[in-house]
């Protein structure tokens, strides 16, 4: 039941300090006052550098200067209560400045060539004249203690052009944790005026579910090939997404690549499409040859044309935004409960009875609650 | 965001009343004491009938008395804080007599003949000797407040055999407290001595996700037909099977099934098996004609003979018991946030702030939990 548990989210209301917890309960008004007052944080992320005020942060962001993106990007990153609480004054100032890019979710299994897709398709953007943020979402980053994606050492020419921003996936604390992170830092590179933010995940757990609530259009990279390859998509992945491109679509695999997508349009064929009004449908391309990279940007404003004039697209963000707080509400309510001493103590001899069939999971939860609830 | 909100589970603990709830937190073991006194129990569900105690329900229940049966299924549905406390004692009893049927949970859109075939795998199975329940999880009749399934004048033969005993769809409360309902029921039959319980399901809501949490085997009943009219299977549901059973196999529908059956072997292959060490397959029925439903009952016993020596069988179910009672736990823990005066007034305000991003997400969350945890 390991996943029932977890560290109590980081942004926490009861854990971060004093100070901090009688500030918020103050309420956003107090706070916008807060602001308007310009004082000096406490605190900056990186203790050496000059201090960074509140509005020294936003005038960075809205400046779109490279290395305030990238101190601001740190501040929200942190676990640290005061930063925190700085990088939400900053995230304030900046929101009425976000929206205005298109959200676009990458994923596929290792191996199946994202890095080399978003260096293609994002320095095309970026040769259009385009400004394009690539961040990465990996929750098994938190294990490796290392950044898997959004290695910039494999964008090389896309991490060159002026007009790109990439920043690998921040590591430390669970998936809620790497997904506040993950749409913080997207919020930021928005008010900063990218108009593509292209986010990678890989398949861990609930990765893919998690990118898909924070971008608009959501793209599963496959590789080629044909029957048993194809098999052990991840469950569910496939009804998530708004198209599939299978890769390494060039020389001798073309013909395989090609057989692979019509394999997964009449699979897609079953499955009821995710974004309402939109038909996912496979297409093939090459990040080598760099065929079908133009088409998967046609596909992408296609559908945002579609979604915007429809108001689909609009309606999802709101959601996506409001789902958003209630999960980090519900995380919170779990965290405390399997938190709390006395439950967490007695919970192994509790699980082992509702196991063996000695107390019955009603009875066993109501217990569990009173004891919760009892303090 | 409706579906955030709810009534507070109908077992919760602090509303059940003073005595109720001190009692509780006593445990299981004072319980079991106040069992073993006997001492009649301040009231049953219908008041006319002479006042059963809860040895009564418990002798009654393993005696195999339909009459009993009945009532304890009916004290156990009942949303009165007497009647469920009876109930859970009641349970307590029976818990060493439970675990010992096959439980099979049978989806499918309306009008696939899901009642038709449920009769004539139970008429068979009865014939055969086994004691058949059958039970339906429908969260649709807290709308409709009428039980659609388990109609047993749409299973005639059935529900006059004596081996069989058919229950229609617990009324009333939310999909969690039908969920409770239909476990607790499924429980009862059980330690009467039921071989087999089938549990039939519409797809509605989460429905066939909460039945597959309290069954061995999973069964979709899919239409004959082929391409578009079998688009749009519901997201999900054909990743949680065990196997699909393409029914109206029969007359000049035959061919067009055996067409659709070897289409869903083709899906199935793409998925990943919901059951460790067992591959879903398709397969044609006809409960008019009778054919495939044999083949059925055998499918469903290699399964768990195949299962219950892997051990997987056996590993579910505890998993599914203490999942439950999980569950139930965050049931609870959402509906007292859901439900907290100030919370719930101060609601539309924030949504509306955050969906407009007025107000960040992480913001709003931690004042919605500010406001929760000062009371």
């Amino acid at each position: 039941m390991l996943d029932h548990r977890g560290k109590k989210p980081e942004w926490a209301p009861s854990e971060s300090g004093d100070e901090f917890a009688s500030r918020v309960v103050e309420g956003v008004k107090e706070l916008e006052e807060q602001l308007h007052s310009s004082t000096a944080v406490p605190a900056s992320p990186r203790p050496r550098r000059r201090r960074l005020t509140v509005n020294d942060y936003v005038e960075g962001v809205l400046s779109r200067n490279r290395t305030i993106i990238a101190q601001t990007i740190t501040l929200v990153e942190s676990n640290n209560p005061v930063h925190m609480e700085t990088g939400q004054q900053v995230l304030k100032q900046l929101l009425p400045y976000t929206g205005n890019s298109i959200r676009v979710g990458i994923t596929g299994v290792p191996g199946a060539g994202k890095s080399t897709l978003i260096e293609a398709l994002g320095t095309m953007l970026c040769e259009q004249g385009k400004r394009v943020a690539v961040l990465a979402v990996d929750p098994s980053s938190t294990i490796t203690k290392g950044s898997i994606l959004g290695d910039k050492t494999r964008m090389e020419t896309l991490s060159r052009h002026p007009n790109a921003f990439i920043r690998p996936s921040a590591s430390g604390g669970t998936l809620g944790g790497v997904n506040r992170k993950s749409r913080e830092t997207m919020l930021i590179c928005e008010a900063a005026g990218f108009d593509v933010i292209l986010v990678e995940t890989v398949g861990v757990g609930q990765s893919e579910v998690t990118v898909r609530s924070m971008v608009d259009f959501f793209l599963l990279v496959m590789l080629t090939g044909g029957g048993d390859e194809l098999q052990g998509i991840k469950k569910g992945v496939m009804e998530l997404v708004d198209a599939i491109f299978v890769n390494k679509a060039d020389g001798k695999n073309k013909q395989i690549a090609l057989g692979a997508k019509a394999e997964f349009n009449r699979i897609l064929h079953f499955l009821q499409p995710i974004t309402e009004g939109w038909t996912p449908k496979a297409y093939t391309c090459s990040a080598l040859t760099g065929e079908g990279i133009a088409e998967m940007w046609q596909v992408i404003q296609a559908f945002t044309g579609k979604t915007q004039r429809s108001g689909v697209f609009d309606t999802r963000r709101r959601k996506q935004t409001i789902d958003w707080m209630y999960t980090m509400v519900e995380d919170y309510l779990r965290t405390s409960f399997f938190n709390h001493p006395e439950v967490s103590s007695i919970i192994p001899v509790i699980e082992k009875a509702v196991g063996n069939g000695e107390v019955s999971a009603t009875m066993a939860a109501k217990q569990l609650l009173k004891i919760f609830e009892d303090q």
